[in-house]
């Protein structure tokens, strides 16, 4: 059996020059407002998309790219930060929607100005590599992101909806900003244009496979592994890849179907009714079933990486392609 | 005595074009989006920010830069849209604090997103220029308005704060943009060095000015002229320039700085003691003051005309100044 590199030990010193620059940034002179954008830029998990923009820019000119690579990474983190500041206020907002409090009401400004402040952030990052191209990537992908998100506010809680809307849904929200890193790791490490757009694929193909397992955690795991209650999309209105599996088996209009439905409609929300339905869904195979089409995303991402000519660089773009939709194990 | 050109009326048509452009970028597929997103771009006023970029790129290359001026100017105008919509919502929640309803709640949702999506048209129409500095340029400007906007949020109720204080906060909250508009004209237009820095003195002091027009009608104007209450800064705890210079006349720690502290802080609000406070205010010659403050920063632009060699083209900026700040007549 092959002797596999740790993707994460490998990259972590590159990875921390990152981080340094995201949490640099991220710096404001308000105590108050700093604690918090600290906070949140420093709990980053695992950096999987800077990991991206350096690993797509190594198996060029590395050395050379490195500090204009470090920002353009720094400034997708940013990015990806930013969305998620905003994307919770957005949550937030609709969770709570039947008990607004003070407090929500006062941090939502706050969290509309450090949401906006890190896209600023990001943007002067990607300003920085003096390059047009990489400049409209990053604004590509924030438009996409911004259309993910408007996709999930008005078409996710229909209980018709397709795949294919689920995955134009998940692409912009998610995938688009993978995407956007290898592009741009790509871009600055001077690959060449067929390597470019096949790690711009990679990276989008990657980004799908993260958010399908991602969809697939919310389902299955607990409130131990994720930090929220299970069937947290749900009971949020968001049905994703299992449920509509499970809706396609079910019929429209049968018991199951609209016990589905009476969850997203927000008809029923106690705690019986959705640990029943979660089960019911848990036990249809429609889980295995988005888990393989998970697996299909990162083998044709693993496939494409065939172009890429130095051999660590790519088994470690393999290797994190593995990893990325391995986080609960 | 000199016969003036109407500056809006010979730029009229050139400054359609531009409001074509932001409403196209403005389009989604969502109806109840779109019309929310449509009534926001069209009602844009006057256009002065795109106008700036125009102007200032008009003495030079104006013919073969003109589209490229036109997405730039649509990109300013977004940018100017996108950060009204977040500061409504951040006005609106502070507001509002005593009473959240589940409307605010869900409308701030939606606020987010729309200010979010019209940022990355903003950001998409800054990068089709294909001018890294354009974008950087841009992308410090956000940075500008953010670090205002958090300004704002922070000390704009310290009734301490000093001239200075204020002046960094409205520069970055208003006049960064209008100076990023005419630099950005200028880069495109092909303008020399010391022209595109001249005209970037313009624009900062010709938002420095308007700014400090809006905060003395604010005070002065009623709802008839801005749609709402006057006094509504301070009701919002919000201390502008002819409130410090009130301050500095009955000084610290007096009755009369004591009544203005209470309505900062939110002690008193009913009508009759707030009018009597603006009244006081209106009286001190404060107003005057702010002003005769505002002059000064028009003659200050105007005078960094000199360097516009085309005749027509300064004449329609040096009216441009005067028009910003003669908003009430």
């Amino acid at each position: 059996m092959l002797q596999r590199t740790d993707v994460f030990a490998a990259m972590r010193g590159d990875v921390q020059r990152v981080s340094d620059r995201v949490v640099e940034a991220a710096r404001v002179p308000y105590p108050q407002i700093s604690t918090i954008l600290e906070e949140i830029v420093r709990s980053g998990g695992k950096r999987l998309r800077p990991m991206l923009v350096l690993l797509a820019g190594r198996a060029w000119t590395y050395e050379e790219s490195f500090d204009t690579l470090v920002n353009a990474a720094a400034g997708v983190e940013l990015l990806h930060t930013a969305s998620l500041v905003h994307d919770d206020a957005v949550d937030h907002s609709a969770f709570r929607r039947g008990k607004p409090t003070l407090n929500s009401q006062v941090d939502t400004a706050a969290v509309i100005l450090v949401g906006d402040y890190l896209f600023a952030q990001s943007a002067i990052l990607a300003a920085s590599t003096n390059n047009p191209r990489v400049v409209s990537v990053f604004s590509n992908s924030l438009g996409h992101i911004c259309d993910g998100q408007l996709m999930e506010m008005m078409d996710a809680s229909n209980p018709q909806q397709t795949e294919r809307q689920y995955l134009a849904r998940i692409y912009g929200k998610t995938a688009s900003l993978f995407g956007c890193a290898a592009e741009t790791g790509a871009i600055i490490g001077n690959a060449p244009e067929d390597a470019i757009s096949a790690l711009r694929g990679y990276g989008d193909d990657l980004g799908l496979a993260f958010q399908i397992m991602d969809d697939v955690l919310d389902l299955t795991g607990g409130s131990e592994q994720l930090g929220k209650p299970a069937g947290h999309d749900l009971l949020q209105s968001t049905i994703t890849l299992p449920v509509i599996y499970y809706l396609e088996m079910v019929r429209p209009g049968s018991a199951e179907w609209r016990a589905v439905q009476a969850i997203v409609d927000r008809s029923r929300t106690d705690d019986a009714f959705v640990a029943n339905v979660l089960n019911e869904i848990r036990a249809s195979g429609a889980v295995e079933r988005a888990l393989a089409r998970a697996d299909e995303y990162i083998e044709q991402a693993k496939n494409r990486l065939t172009i890429v000519p130095d051999t660590e660089t790519r088994e470690l773009l393999s290797e994190l392609a593995d990893q990325a939709v391995r986080r609960s194990s």
